[in-house]
């Protein structure tokens, strides 16, 4: 598959992945124990006591295998995914151990950069959802992706 | 340190963190092997070429460690730190080998609960920054915290 530069995204188009990943119990608590060391996301036990009730995996964990199962979806972008940033990132349902994930993005919208010819940024909601198609993650980011070579308004002069 | 509920927030307070974070090559690539494998993750001589010019964290790997020094930090919920998402995440330079990371927190907004009397809605900013206090990321939050017991409104009958 040929990554995607700026001229192939429009506004509706959808990437999906076909990749899976499996989340059980000992990468919720490794990720945790790394990053996120609280009750909830370490103990089985200790978790039915807390807003979780149960052990449930770290919202950044959860965010970094979105990220993985991104790299390997359909959403290629010369020259990698990078993002500019993310303007809304949510949790509705907490990952649980057992859990199979795959993610979907959709382009909201596309815009030429002004200041970088050579460039244009593409806004896109991404949705993580378990194997019960229930929605444990949505996030929009903007992704800077470069034009094709050759095409009109690209390659000029880096002007900043 | 005791844990701080609601009422101990108010917009302009800020948290620290006395810890440091310190980030080399091989936790930048072991993350990104695991949740984010493109070359300016994974690879100095590749990273080169590419929009970060060498080898630079996920923007992932950042906001995992920045949750760490947060959960380390004077930040301390009852009940634990969890958040309701996040409304903007920003990147603005990228984490480098041997960089050290810290987190500064600022209350921006309390806001009761009408639906859940016995917990409150604080909104926060969270600035990670380097060891030259070179901001590498914000992020705004929404978490939710528990009333203190015994607090007027706290404690009623949970109506959703």
């Amino acid at each position: 598959m040929a990554a995607h530069y700026f001229e192939d995204f429009e506004p509706g188009r959808t990437f999906s992945g076909s990749t899976r990943i499996s989340v059980d119990a000992e990468a919720i608590r490794t990720f945790a124990a790394a990053f996120d060391p609280q009750p909830f996301h370490l103990d089985a036990e200790a978790a039915k006591e807390t807003i979780f009730a149960g052990l449930a995996a770290s919202g950044w964990h959860t965010s970094a295998i979105t990220m993985r199962l991104l790299v390997d979806s359909e959403l290629e972008v010369a020259g990698g995914l990078v993002g500019l940033g993310i303007e809304e990132l949510k949790w509705p349902r907490p990952v649980r151990p057992g859990d199979e994930l795959r993610v979907q993005a959709e382009v909201l919208e596309v815009r030429e950069s002004k200041s970088r010819p050579q460039q244009g940024l593409v806004r896109v909601r991404n949705t993580t959802l378990n194997q019960r198609d229930e929605v444990v993650q949505v996030s929009v980011s903007t992704l800077i992706v470069p034009r094709r070579p050759g095409a009109a308004g690209a390659g000029e002069a880096k002007t900043a």
